[in-house]
């Protein structure tokens, strides 16, 4: 909580993140992504936060996902963004403009690590309007990205 | 009017532009979308035209609408597109073929000056199989670009 | 049929190609889409296939096509994946991602040579986590592809 | 006109510009420079500006002609530049300079679309220290070019 | 046959096919050169073409092949080549030339998916002067490349 | 503790850290490597975690620092490893090399967001080596590696 | 004579060539540039041909050369260019381009081996818009030039 | 006649070159290699020179070639090499390590401009071991080359 | 001096440099061209030597002036050039062969830090055909080119 | 002697080899191709192996060999390879995918250090499919090559 | 001095440079660096500057040097740095970072003309946060080093 | 010996090369550097040298090594070097400058091949200036490097 208000975050999954658990456990873990949602309710309701979580293989579904949030009322105080943007991290101009443009704290996270991987999943075109990025993880860069964007937002607050 | 029948013309907008006036002014400028949308008509209506205007975060929705674009009945005689792809503009290979593949006049216009930002906003996809581009000059560039455009037509016209 | 199951193919046509046949036909040639899929449907019953066709020129609805096939009921057994990517080949990773996801043979097929066209075409996205790629034989570049992935299922049959 | 004073635009046409109309009008049209710079003098007359035009294959001309825009006494008020650099689009760093450094707002105008045709066309020196680009549209470009300067200066007198 | 004439199709091995099925077989298989080409032979029958089979290690035995094909008499009516490069895909600038200078059909097949192997597999040389190219489908590659060189000459013949 | 046997993790702190605190504050906060030092001793502490620390400006020292690590007698349990490789992040091939050899458990940390500074800080030559790469959070960075360090090893305990 | 009129042949020495014979023998050799303007007016003479030459090392004065030629009236009949760019070859594009617009033939001419020298040197922005290129033959080069021009155009002349 | 002994020249054709004045007499006119070839020999004669001319579409043929030349009897003195090395321009390192090691004054000839067409043939491994290169001028090409060697040859005589 | 005679030192200033101390000078001072060249002398004064000074916005001038100094009569001495070749720096291959053509020792200075500007102004053409780079220190670099210049004058002198 | 049983070698020069010690004796040294054989097989003799001994200017004729060697009868044992491929080590694939298909040690040998030479030497294709490489001792860098094979090849014995 | 203080300057000289004057005088002239130590001593007392002098083998002993500097008490005011970084220039982001955090004005100094060298000499990590760059000059460039960086300072004071 | 004197020769090993044998076996093989210094200590003792061994971390540590090697006393003899740079191969221009000064001839030394690897370990900074070459032969690079080394410094002094 933030001024004792309740403050909201919001949880992006990008494509083929539906999959998980399902699919290529060796790569990405045995979790499905409700698990994940579900651990990550878990810390937020620990620190005073509610999430709005997303999933969607459509690059526009996401990019009106971060429109709304930042367009919500003054009351909902939606105060950031935990975004897995998975292939779109190497591909996607308009979600990088999304974030810059809704001028929300952000933090990019991956369950792989990608630098480990190939070629051209080494850029990553959201990563200079992020505050950071945390990948490499599994599951747990996820809860990392949260309590990263959480304590940022607390700092932030108290430094005012 | 072209022969003395209203022509129609597509005015696309890409993404995030829908957040216009709202978000980053030092950027973008004070005029919301609306603003804009209104002084394009207008414009159109001064000269005789009448505008199909839409606007889109989704890349698929675009390349809907240029289709739909092509496919007008004759009467209604949609004659060219004016578009401000946005960060499609850097990414998207799908929308310069629904350009080319519909054979319509396209005029490619941009807010800022996209040569004095990023290096990645320097190539446009979509410029090779537009008539010309118009960048710079904030909600001016739309006005440019729509007169350019109904010039072209009516120059096109004429040579006939 | 394998093991004297019907098994479904999920064909898929990327941006742009539902004007096929109406637009450009000098490069595309003059059969529309739904000739092809005609074409297709012939011969996979022929071939005791059943089809599974869409078309989209979003990238969001073909990454869920994908994701929709591999997740069939065990009785409907779709055994494999003909894709021509259209402008995603040279853009989608979120495509490439959803292929090796579901684990499905593909084969990506290409109505045009796109090695005698510009640059930014010679390179598939694609091409790396599909079984094959057939290009440059217009139409048949449907039939070619939809063969290779019957007889590459058969064999694999065979061979168990 | 500014503040009832009849401002001056420096008009610069770059290198075999000269032989407009007369070489290649497939591809640069048949209007001569003679015509592109009357109808030019028209509308410049008709908003209350006047025109110093220069036209020179020599880089040093056309540099040594923007410092002389800058030095104009200031009863004469030499407002801003419409250039069209031709083959200096690509290659001259020093005109760039003399451009940042008379500070004077700048517009860079191209008859053909530079992005359609070779690709060491694809880059502008310039365009980082113009106002904006316009280009594709033949001779109207410079007129475009001309409206965009005037409605420039215009709404910065505005807001001002 | 091709009006009722019994035609002729070069059918070309590159470098170290011969070795195929005694080598590496889990990257080519276990089919001999020698299998294939009995495929091909039987297929080609059954089609009323005659095939005309050469295997070289040495880039210049297969120009001269591809220059006999051409030179053959009337009679014979050589309508075409299938062609595996090779290695000589990626560094051939004469093969590349003597297909384009002979001005038969030509199909490039590969048995491996060369754009999942080392980047420098990725580029061919002599697709933009092919028809079309087939890979990734082992031997199967051949009987499909022959399939489709055979069907575009059918085509063709029709549409005259 | 893992087992019941208190666990150590080797802290390591590349070129120029020791300034910190001291030097650029805007750019890299107001905590010094002392009190960040003590934040992760506290931390460790509550985890049942011993903590190493080293900070050199010889890119030997670290590589050394890492070879001991890996040399402590078994009682002592060094676990893994988190390093802040400051400016050897993008040069140092031998750091890369010595992580690789010992074979522990790795986390890469920054304080500062690298992807949105010079192009030359953009590549982490350690990254394909290392668990997992944070960064972006300052001081922050630090403690969520250290986190992520921890979680990795009890996981691992209990998936054994 | 072409047609038994006189006709003539624009000689141009693009930048540093005055210095000729005075500067570096070793690489230029000896023969100054009124050598080789001497055994060209001879050559010239011998078949029937007229030269004008001009020396320059402003661009701007080379291009108006060229323009002038162009301009000749009918009865003096400039036939084509002999033209030693000098450093202008490499970055010269406004000279490319006052070649390709007077569309007269041109041959370009190097006194040295420009692919044995450095690197920046390989490249020829003016070769794409002339009939060939001759160079490394010192002085040579010229005269082999003017051959190769006169002959062209006696050829022309004859298929005509 | 070199010192009164009748010289040997060594003149080289290429891949592909076999074809002259059959394929493609648009690109390469119509002109055969025997033609050409006896207009060589006609020069060579009116000025005492003999010529040993070879084809061969085989790299290890022409680098055979190459080193008999340099191993002829000294009283038949092999004085100097014109080559059109065709497609083996652009990938024969072979065939420039052969022109350097026997140390021959070579030519370099090309029919065609090879920086007028595609961008993989604008780089010549040869030319810098060469003395010069001509190209651009047809079956001109060849007899301008020759003249620039014999006269090479005379002027490096005439200079002991 | 040198043997007792004034030497004489030619100084080069580049494009837009006339503008020093008038515009931008936050970026370039505010000593004005005048200033900085009374400076000059000054010093050449007390070394006994004399300056030749020349700025020119054209390419051509600068390197007619070079020439002029090479071509100085024996009892002038002209010994030397400090030159800034402002954007000619970037682009100009000409001025490079005049410096290197002459034979003259050159000194190379920038009032700003080129290596902290855009990158297109790291790389200087005409560095390699000097002696020596001076920059980054405003009107200071020319006083320490100058001083550079005329120590290395005298230095070989003594060591003659 | 491996078992007892005599083992044989091949040993491949390639192209231009065959030159040695006629030509450029500074570059390659004095020694012909014949004096090195002569004392590889000397060496090969005092350790019990046999050589098989080849040079070609043909590619083709290389990659024979080499599958020759492959095709010994199992008497013969034929156990490895030590190559100079000369000009073919920066360009032929095939020569690559021969030494990978047949799977013999291969042993890459070069007489100068290629690294110290033009920078299109400096990357070999052969490495990666061979053992090792020894480069820049001349004649010794064979000696060292075959001494590197066997003791391989003994070492390989002993483990197994 | 500065304000009547003896101001005190860091000179550290990089790898190698220990070896001046006894290894390739050719190159490096036959200075030692003792020679040059004391020259700029001497410079420095007729400035009222005390000189601190390291050179070391050892990028992180040269860090460590430059933090010592800035954390040197306030009565020893040390107020800038002359270096030369030797091989670091191309490599060490390390001692980039440790001139940036500091905040000193910093001089870098190069003995040769490394834009003359090799091309990967060509390019300094340090310069970008460098004041500026002197190099070319032999020994004389630390000279003219230490009067830049003393002048820059006087004039600093001076503006105050 | 050389003249009967016991030469030495310097043996370097850069970093990480001290884990030897203890880690990564499947790479690097079993054997300790303590094990092959010993087999160099034999192979040299049998050859009349004496070896002086050193590894580090640290490039200063190897870079004063190679300097204390040429400044040993007469007597001593200091003869070359033989250094496996580890991965200061790809990185270390001060290593490279160090081997070039003291003028030692230098063999350099791989236990993998690095053309085998990642590219980046593809480019070796050392090689241009060393005398040869020799990876990927485990342990038994070194006393190849070693016998190389001796056989050169043999022959060195048999030639004189």
């Amino acid at each position: 909580m933030l001024h004792g208000i309740m403050i909201k975050i919001l949880i992006l999954h990008g494509p083929n993140l539906n999959l998980l658990g399902q699919r290529e456990p060796d790569v990405y873990g045995r979790q499905t992504l409700d698990d994940i949602n579900a651990s990550l309710r878990d810390m937020a309701a620990g620190r005073g936060a509610e999430l709005i979580i997303q999933q969607s293989n459509h690059e526009g579904v996401l990019i009106d996902a971060i429109h709304d949030a930042a367009g919500q009322a003054a009351g909902d105080t939606v105060a950031g963004i935990v975004i897995n943007p998975g292939a779109f991290t190497h591909t996607s101009v308009a979600l990088r403009d999304a974030i810059a443009a809704v001028g929300l704290p952000c933090v990019e996270v991956h369950l792989s690590n990608i630098y480990a991987r190939e070629p051209f999943r080494h850029n990553s075109l959201l990563a200079p309007v992020c505050l950071g990025q945390i990948g490499g993880f599994g599951a747990r860069s996820y809860t990392l990205g949260l309590t990263a964007l959480l304590d940022h937002l607390s700092s932030t607050e108290t430094s005012q």
